[in-house]
C-alpha cells in the first residue's frame, strides 16, 4: 500500500541527502541466522492494497513512543518504485506523526533504499539531474546498488540529551519502476533476483541493524501484494520467506469477499508452517472480524482498524491518531508474543529434560545444556535455537543424520517445486479427505495408488501383494511369520490342524542372518539378530537368538583404494588376491566376479555353514534367510547403537557387506527352498542411490520390507511384500489361515498419500534433479575425489559412500575406543558449529542427505568435515 | 456474478408464469447419497465478483449443443434477490444464446426459485401486483416457500419431434434481499437456513432431477462469494458443502494480487479434501496463467477468457461465442475427469482384491464384489461407491467399528468448529513446519506439548516419564521392557555386568495377566496373552506365551439387569448373591464394593494363585502385571479378531472385567512389588467415556500404555508412560543401562501435533459437547432405555454399554455359534443398508462412536439396530 504518489525527488530537498554505498553488495545465503533479542515480524495480506504500509507505519508510530527504541522497517520488494515507495511512506508518516505530537524525545529518522533495477534507478532523479549509480557493481540482471539515502533528525520538545532518542530505519532493499507483480517487473525490467540473494541481503539487513544496540527493537518486514504472490524470482512469496518462518501479521480484507480471502491467505500462511499471530484489517461496515474470529477460534486476536478516509485530508493524520489504540494492541501483542515464544525457547531443554524418556539414551549422560532445541525444519535443514555469548538465535543446521535416515524432503528453493510444502497441501488434503479408514476389505485411493506404486516400483518383477503396517520393525515381523509359514508348506510341515500345538515339538524354525545386522527392537524382530549389547538379559530378558549367523565379508576404502575384508572362515580358504581390491566402486557390483574364485569359496563356506545346521540338531530348521541388501552398514551403525557398539567393543561396523556374498547366498537359499527376506527398511528408497538395494545385488527376494525414506521423511508406514507364491501359503477355507497381524493404522490415508507423493517425487527427473532417468540411478552426490583425498588423511582409518551415504571411520587406537569416542564427538560438536547436525558415533561418522539434495549441498558438507578433520 | 441488473418482475412478462409447489419442503438431511451416474460439479471463485455465473452460463452454452441433454444449474444461495438472480442470468444468457445461434433441436428451458426470505420474496412483484406466498408452509426464520416459476421452449431451426430436445433446469435454492454476505443478510432478515437444512434441500433437487433422464446431464451448483464465505448459517461455505465433496471447478483472480488470492482459494479447498479439477479466469493481460500452471505443476488445467467487456454490449453475446472453445475445453476436462473418476472407482475392487494383503482377512472368503470402496470420510461418516441396480451412488454409511477404534472425528457441522478440518489445517502446519525431526536428546514443541498434556491428563497423579512410539503394540513392548527391568531391580536380581547372560539361567520372568486379552500383535506383545488361535504353531511359531492368566469375573446386562459371572474357581468359594447383580451400572464401578464379601473372594484367589505361581517353580517369576482397565471386551472382541473367535470357540466374549476384581489385583501385585501395566490403547482418551480409564478401576499404574484414539483418528502413534521410580532402573552411568527400543519416527511432529490437537480438542467442553467438565466424564451417549429394551428382545443374550461403546451379544444356540455368526452377518448387511458400517463379529454387534458424536447420532444408530433386531 502506498497511498503517496509524490515523486520520489522530492525528499532530496528536504533532507540531507547522500549516496551511501551499500555494505550488503552480493550477499549469497549460507545459512539462515537471525537474532532472537527482538521482535522480528513479518507482514502479510490478504490481497494488494489492504493498508499493510499503513499497518507499518502504525506500528513505528505506536512503538517510538519513548527515547531508546529503534524501529526496524524493511521492505525487501518494491514495484512501482520511484513513485510507490512504502519504506519513504512509513518514514513520511512517522516524520509528520512525531510532528504533530512532538514528544519530549527525538528520533534519528532514516531511508535508504539499496538497490534497484536500472529502468527504475533511471526513474529516480533529484531535481532534475540524474543521480550516479553503480552500474560497475551491478549484482548482474539489470539490478544495481542505488544507495539512496535520506534521513532526518526529529528533535523532540527535549533536548536529547536529557530525554534521549530513538531510532526510525526504514529500507527498501529492491525497487523495480514497474507497479506490476514483482515476478513480471522482474522479467520486463531484465532485473531478476535470485531467492539465496534475496534472502542473504535481507538476513545482513537483520543482522547490521540488530548489533550493538542497547536498547529496544522491533522490526517489520512487508511483503509485497497478497501472501501467495510471486517474487522477483517466481517463487510465491509464503514459500521465499519461509526459511526464516518469521511469525506473522495477517492484513486481512474488511470488504465483501473479505472473509474469504483472509481466511484462505491465513491457511496459505498456515500451510507453510507460519504462526500467525494477529490477524488486523480496515473496518468497511461488514462486521468481518464476527466470522473471522469464529474460524479462529480466538486463538488468533483480530483487530479492526477504523475506515481509511477517501479524501486524504489532513494526511491521514486524524487517521492515526483515531487507530492508534488498535496499533497498541497490536504491538503489544506482537511483544507479549515474542517474550512468550522466547520464554519457552529457553525452558524448553529443561523441561525436555524432565518430562521425556529419549529412546537409546542414557539420560545421565545428556546434560540440560546439550538438549538441542529445534524450532522447524526447511528441507534439509534444521532450524536451531541457540544461544550464544547471551544473545539468542535461530541458527541453521543440517541434518545430517537424516534424523534416522528418514529423510527425503531438500530445501531449493525453486519456483513451486518445494517437497516439504507440497507435501503439507498433501497431508493436509489427505486429513480433510480420509482421515484413516478402515483397511481389511475396503478400498480408497491412496492405499491402492500406494501398493500399485510398490509393485510397479520396489516390487517390479517377483511382487504381487502389499502388507501395511506402520514401522520397519512390525514390517519385519510380518515378514517373519510369512517366510516361515511359506516354508512349513514348502517343506509340507504343515498341518491341517492349524490350532494344534504338537508341531511345535516337531521342529524348531531359525533364520539365516548375517552377524551385526539388526531388524528392529520389537522382541520378533530381535530374534533375529545374533546376540549383543541389545539383546542382553537385563534389556529383553525373553531374547533367545533364533537364529544362525553368518560373518559376512565387507568392503571400504582404504587409503584411497577399495578393499574386501573377510571374516577367518573365509580367509583361510584362500582366497586369491587380485578378487579382493578394486580400483572403481562399480567394478563391487560387477556380475562378472559370479564366475570368479572367491564365488566358489562364498559358496562353499555358505553351504557348509547351512549343512552344519541340520546336521548339528536333525529338530532345527532354516525357515528364513533375512539379509539387508547392500547394506553398508552393520546394526552398529544405527544412529543410537553405534555409539554404545563404539564404547562398549572399541570398534565401529562402517562395513559394506559384499553385494557378491549376498548373492551367493541368496541363490544358495533359493536351491534350498528358504524363503528369502530383503530388508530394506533402510537401503530402500535411493538412500544407496537406487530405488531398491535389489538392484546392487542382482536378485529379487521372495518378501521385502521397507519404511522410512517411504513417506518421504514424515510419518510412520512400512510395507512387507510379497510374491504370490507366499501369499498362497495363507490362502484357504480357514480364517486360521490368513494372517493374523495387524495394527490400529494399517494403511492409514495420511501416510499413504505421502508415500505415493515421496515415490513419485524421487523418481521423476523433473522432481528429482539427481535422477539420471535412463539408468533408474542417482548421479554421484559425493565429489569422489574428495572422498578419496579425506580417504588419505591419517585421521582417517576407512570411508563408504554410497548413494546418499557417506561413512567415515576414524583412526582409533586399538583399545583407546572409548577415548576414541570423545574424540569424534568434540569434532561433531566443532561440525555442529559449522552448521552440520551429525550424531556422536564414536570413532564412525556419517553424512546423510537426501535423495534430491544437490551434490553442491553435499561438497560444502564434505568441505566442511574435510576441513575439521585436517585440523586433528 | 450476476450482471444484470433487470428487476426480477419483467420474467413474467416474457414468459408462461405459474406457482410452483415446491417438493422439497423441509427438506432435512438423513444422510449424503448422490448419484454418480453424470458429472457434478462445485463452482467455486477465489473472490467475489469474479464471473461464476458467466461460466456456469458458458457451460449451459457448451453441453447444450445437441438434443437429449440436461444442465441443471442451482444455486443454493443467492443475496441481493431478486434484482441479483444468478439462476435467471444463466437461464437468460442461454436463452439469447441460443436465438443467436439457432441450432437445429430445441430446448425446454426453465428457471425455479424455491425459497427465500419474507423481504426478498416481498419485494418480488409481478407487473406490479404482489405475488401469493405461503407463508402457512413457511419453513421458520422467516423463510418462505416462494415457488417461482418460469419457462420457455427454445424453438431450434428443425422440427424438435425430428431432432429432439434438450433441457436446461435453473434453480435458486434460497434468495434474500440484501445484497451482502449470506450469514449476514440471514440474520439482518431473520431467514436463517441451517446447513443441514441446505444439504437436504440440495440433495433434493439433485436426485429429483436426475431421476428417469436418458440422456446425458451435466449439473453445476454454484456457490456464492469466495470459497471461505460464510453460508446462511455462518459455516463457511467450504465447509458446509463438504459432505458432498463434489469435484470442484475454480473460478480464479486474473487481476494484480490475483494469484495469490487464486493459489490461497486453492489451498482452502484442498484443506477440505476437494479436488480441483481446473482453475479458469478472466484475463486483464497480466499473464496470471504462468505461476498459476507452475504453482499446479500442470496437474490442474488452468484456462483463461477472454476479457470481459466493461460495456455490455451485445448483452455478452459477442463474448460468449468467443469464448465458447475456452468453455468447451472446460467442459472436456468436467467430463473426462468425470469418466476418470467413475471408472477408477468401479476397477477399484478388483485391483484391491488383487493386490492388497488385509490383514486379518482370509482373502478367499472375500469375493471381489464384497469390498467396500470408500471414497471419503467426513466425520464418523464413510462416504462409500455403491452400484444400486447398475446405478452408481455415493452413499453415506456411519463408520460404526470407529475403524478398528481410532475415530475421534464428528460431522457436526457448525460454524467453524469441524474438528477432521481443523485437523487437516494442523497436519499441513506440522509438516510444513517440522515433517519430521530426530527425537533422541532434542526437544521441539509439539512432542514437548504432547508430553506435558499427558502428564497433565491421562498421567495425572503419578506418571513423569513419555516414551514414544508407533503403535499400540510397540507401546506395550516398551512398557513389557521397562516393567521386567523395574522388578529385577528392586528385586535386586540385577548385577552390575548389564552384558553377562548368566542372570538368564538364575530366572524366568513372565507376566500375569487376563484370559483372553490381547495385548498387540508383535512377537513380545504376543508373549503376554494366553494362547489362543492367534499364538498357534502356524501363525506364529515362536510363540510360548510367558504368562499366567487369570480368568477374571465379567459383568453385563441381561434382561434389563447387570449381572456378574464368575470363573469356576471363584464361584466355588460361594460369594453371597447380592454382590452379583447391579441394577444400576455405577453401582458397578463403586468403591463401596472394596468392603464386601466378594472383594475378600477375590483377594484370596488371587493370592493363592500367586502363591501357587512362586511355590510350582522356583526359577519363576512374575515380573508384571498387564491389564487393560475397565476393559470392556476381552481380546475376542477385537475387531478383526472376534469373528475369529466367534467361529471358533461359538461364543463373542463380550464380557466387561468386574472393576473391584481388577482394583484387588492390582493392590495385591503392588503388595508384592510387581510392576502394574495398564494397556489402555484401547480404553483411553474418552473410549469408556473417561479420559483414562483408571477412573474406572480407581487405582493407578506404574506403566501405561496409549495409541488409538491419542492421535484423533488420523496417524499412528503411541505413548508408554512411565513413573519416576520405573525411569530411574534405567539411569545409570552405562549407556547399556539405558532402556534400549526405539522406531524412526519416535514423536514424529505430525503425530504429536495431532495429539495435542485430539487430547485438547475432546476435553473441553467448548469442543466437547458430551463433556460433563466437573466430573470429566462425557454424559452418556446411547439412550439406556433403548438399551434396556433391546436387552429384553428374544434375539438379544447380553448388553454392554459404556461410554463411546455399545455392544450386543446375540442369542447363539449353543453349539449354533457358526450358523450364529451368519446370521449376525445378515443383519450387519441390512445394517449396511441403513447406512451403518459395522465389521461381521460373529453372535456379538457393537456400536462405537466418537467422544464427540451426539447422542442424537447414537439414538439414530439404536433405533436402526433396535428395528432391524425387531425383525429378527
Amino acid at each position: 500500500m502506498s497511498p503517496s504518489t509524490t515523486l520520489f525527488a522530492g525528499i532530496f530537498r528536504r533532507n540531507s541527502v547522500r549516496r551511501f554505498i551499500s555494505t550488503h553488495s552480493r550477499p549469497a545465503l549460507s545459512s539462515i541466522e537471525y537474532p532472537l533479542s527482538h521482535p522480528i515480524y513479518t507482514i502479510w495480506a490478504a490481497n494488494t492494497s489492504l493498508g499493510k504500509t499503513l499497518v507499518s507505519a502504525g506500528l513505528s508510530a505506536s512503538f517510538l513512543s519513548s527515547a531508546h527504541r529503534k524501529f526496524l522497517y524493511l521492505k525487501p520488494v518494491q514495484t512501482g518504485f520511484p513513485e510507490d515507495s512504502d519504506s519513504r511512506f512509513v518514514y513520511n508518516k512517522y516524520s509528520e506523526f512525531f510532528s504533530q505530537n512532538r514528544p519530549e524525545f527525538s528520533v534519528f529518522a532514516s531511508n535508504h533504499v539499496l538497490k534497484a533495477s536500472v529502468s527504475a534507478s533511471e526513474a529516480v532523479s533529484v531535481g532534475g539531474f540524474e543521480i550516479e549509480r553503480d552500474k560497475d557493481v551491478s549484482c548482474g540482471n539489470g539490478v544495481v546498488n542505488l544507495g539512496l539515502y535520506e534521513e532526518s533528525k526529529l528533535q523532540g520538545s527535549e533536548n536529547w540529551e536529557m530525554k534521549g532518542f530513538s531510532k526510525l530505519v526504514c529500507k527498501t532493499m529492491y525497487g523495480w519502476k514497474e507497479a506490476l507483480s514483482p515476478h513480471l517487473v522482474a522479467e520486463r525490467e531484465n532485473a531478476r533476483v535470485e531467492d539465496d540473494e534475496l534472502l542473504g541481503m535481507l538476513k545482513g539487513c537483520l543482522g547490521s541493524e540488530s548489533e550493538s544496540e542497547k536498547g529496544e527493537i522491533l522490526c517489520v518486514i512487508e511483503t509485497a501484494g497478497g501472501v501467495a504472490s510471486p517474487g522477483p524470482s517466481g517463487s510465491l512469496q509464503c514459500d521465499l520467506y519461509r526459511p526464516f518462518r518469521f511469525p506473522a501479521v495477517l492484513v486481512g480484507d474488511g470488504r465483501l469477499g473479505g472473509i474469504s480471502g483472509t481466511i484462505s491467505a491465513y491457511e496459505s500462511l498456515t500451510l507453510r508452517g507460519y504462526d500467525v499471530v494477529a490477524v488486523i484489517f480496515e473496518d468497511h461496515g461488514l462486521v468481518n472480524e464476527g466470522p473471522l474470529s469464529s474460524y479462529l477460534r480466538r486463538r488468533v486476536p483480530v483487530l479492526v482498524l477504523p475506515p481509511i478516509p477517501k479524501e486524504m485530508s489532513n494526511n491521514l493524520m486524524e487517521w492515526f491518531q483515531e487507530a492508534l489504540s488498535t496499533f497498541h494492541s497490536l504491538e503489544e501483542i506482537m511483544q507479549s508474543d515474542f517474550l512468550e515464544r522466547t520464554s519457552r525457547l529457553h525452558n524448553m531443554p529443561r523441561k525436555a529434560h524432565d518430562i521425556f524418556w529419549w529412546p537409546f539414551t542414557q539420560h545421565k549422560l545428556v546434560p540440560e545444556e546439550n538438549v538441542t532445541v529445534i524450532d522447524s525444519r526447511c528441507g534439509e535443514n534444521f532450524a536451531v535455537h541457540k544461544v550464544n555469548n547471551n544473545v539468542d538465535l535461530i541458527t541453521q543446521q543440517f541434518d545430517a543424520c537424516a534424523s534416522w535416515w528418514t529423510q527425503g524432503p531438500d530445501a531449493t528453493l525453486q519456483v513451486s517445486l518445494w517437497f516439504q510444502i507440497e507435501l503439507a497441501r498433501d497431508m493436509g488434503y489427505a486429513t480433510a479427505r480420509y482421515g484413516h479408514v478402515m483397511f481389511p476389505e475396503n478400498v480408497y485411493e491412496p492405499a491402492l495408488e500406494c501398493a500399485e506404486l510398490l509393485l510397479e516400483g520396489v516390487g517390479k518383477g517377483w511382487a504381487s501383494r502389499v502388507y501395511f503396517s506402520d514401522n520397519g520393525s512390525t514390517a519385519i515381523e510380518i515378514a517373519l511369520k510369512m517366510a516361515l509359514r511359506k516354508f512349513l508348506f514348502d517343506h509340507k510341515i504343515v498341518s491341517d490342524d492349524l490350532v494344534a500345538k504338537n508341531a511345535e515339538s516337531r521342529v524348531d524354525l531359525k533364520v539365516l542372518a548375517l552377524r551385526g545386522s539388526y531388524h528392529g527392537d520389537t522382541l520378533g524382530a530381535m530374534e533375529a539378530q545374533a546376540p549383543s549389547p541389545y539383546t542382553g538379559f537385563y534389556q529383553q530378558p525373553w531374547y533367545k537368538g533364533r537364529g544362525h549367523f553368518l560373518d559376512p565379508p565387507t568392503v571400504a576404502m582404504r587409503d584411497g583404494v577399495w578393499k574386501l575384508s573377510l571374516p577367518q572362515e573365509i580367509e583361510t580358504l584362500k582366497p586369491s588376491l587380485e578378487d579382493l581390491t578394486f580400483s572403481l566402486r562399480e567394478n563391487i557390483f560387477k556380475e562378472s566376479r559370479d564366475t570368479s574364485n572367491l564365488a566358489d569359496i562364498y559358496h562353499s563356506y555358505i553351504w557348509k555353514t547351512l549343512q552344519l545346521i541340520i546336521d548339528s540338531s536333525g529338530s532345527t530348521r532354516t525357515g528364513a534367510l533375512i539379509i539387508e541388501p547392500g547394506k553398508t552398514l552393520t546394526y552398529a551403525q544405527q544412529c543410537g547403537y553405534l555409539q554404545l557398539f563404539a564404547v562398549i567393543q572399541g570398534a565401529g561396523g562402517m562395513e559394506m557387506v559384499d553385494p557378491l556374498f549376498q548373492r551367493v547366498l541368496v541363490k544358495e537359499c533359493r536351491n534350498q527352498k528358504i524363503p528369502v527376506i530383503f530388508d530394506e527398511v533402510f537401503t530402500g528408497f535411493w538412500r544407496l542411490g537406487a530405488e531398491s538395494a535389489t538392484e546392487f545385488i542382482r536378485c529379487k527376494p521372495d518378501i521385502a520390507c521397507f519404511a522410512k525414506l517411504m513417506t518421504g521423511g514424515i510419518v510412520p508406514l512400512a510395507v512387507t511384500l510379497a510374491s504370490e507364491a507366499v501369499f498362497e501359503a495363507f490362502v484357504g477355507d480357514s480364517k486360521l489361515q490368513a494372517l493374523l497381524h495387524g495394527h490400529s493404522y494399517t494403511a492409514h490415508a495420511v501416510g499413504c498419500t505421502a508415500a505415493v507423493k515421496s515415490i513419485k517425487w524421487f523418481k521423476d527427473s523433473k522432481t528429482n534433479h539427481n535422477l539420471i532417468s535412463e539408468a533408474m540411478l542417482l548421479r554421484e552426490l559425493w565429489d569422489l575425489d574428495m572422498v578419496r583425498q579425506i580417504s588419505l588423511l591419517p585421521a582417517v582409518h576407512r570411508v563408504v559412500v554410497l548413494g546418499t551415504l557417506c561413512a567415515l571411520e576414524l583412526q582409533a587406537e586399538g583399545s583407546n575406543a572409548g577415548y576414541a569416542s570423545l574424540y569424534a564427538r568434540s569434532l561433531l560438536q566443532k561440525l555442529r558449529e559449522d552448521g552440520i547436525y551429525m550424531r556422536p558415533l564414536g570413532n564412525v561418522i556419517y553424512l546423510m542427505c537426501g535423495p534430491c539434495t544437490s551434490p553442491q549441498s553435499c561438497s560444502n558438507l564434505l568441505n566442511k568435515v574435510y576441513s575439521r578433520l585436517e585440523e586433528l
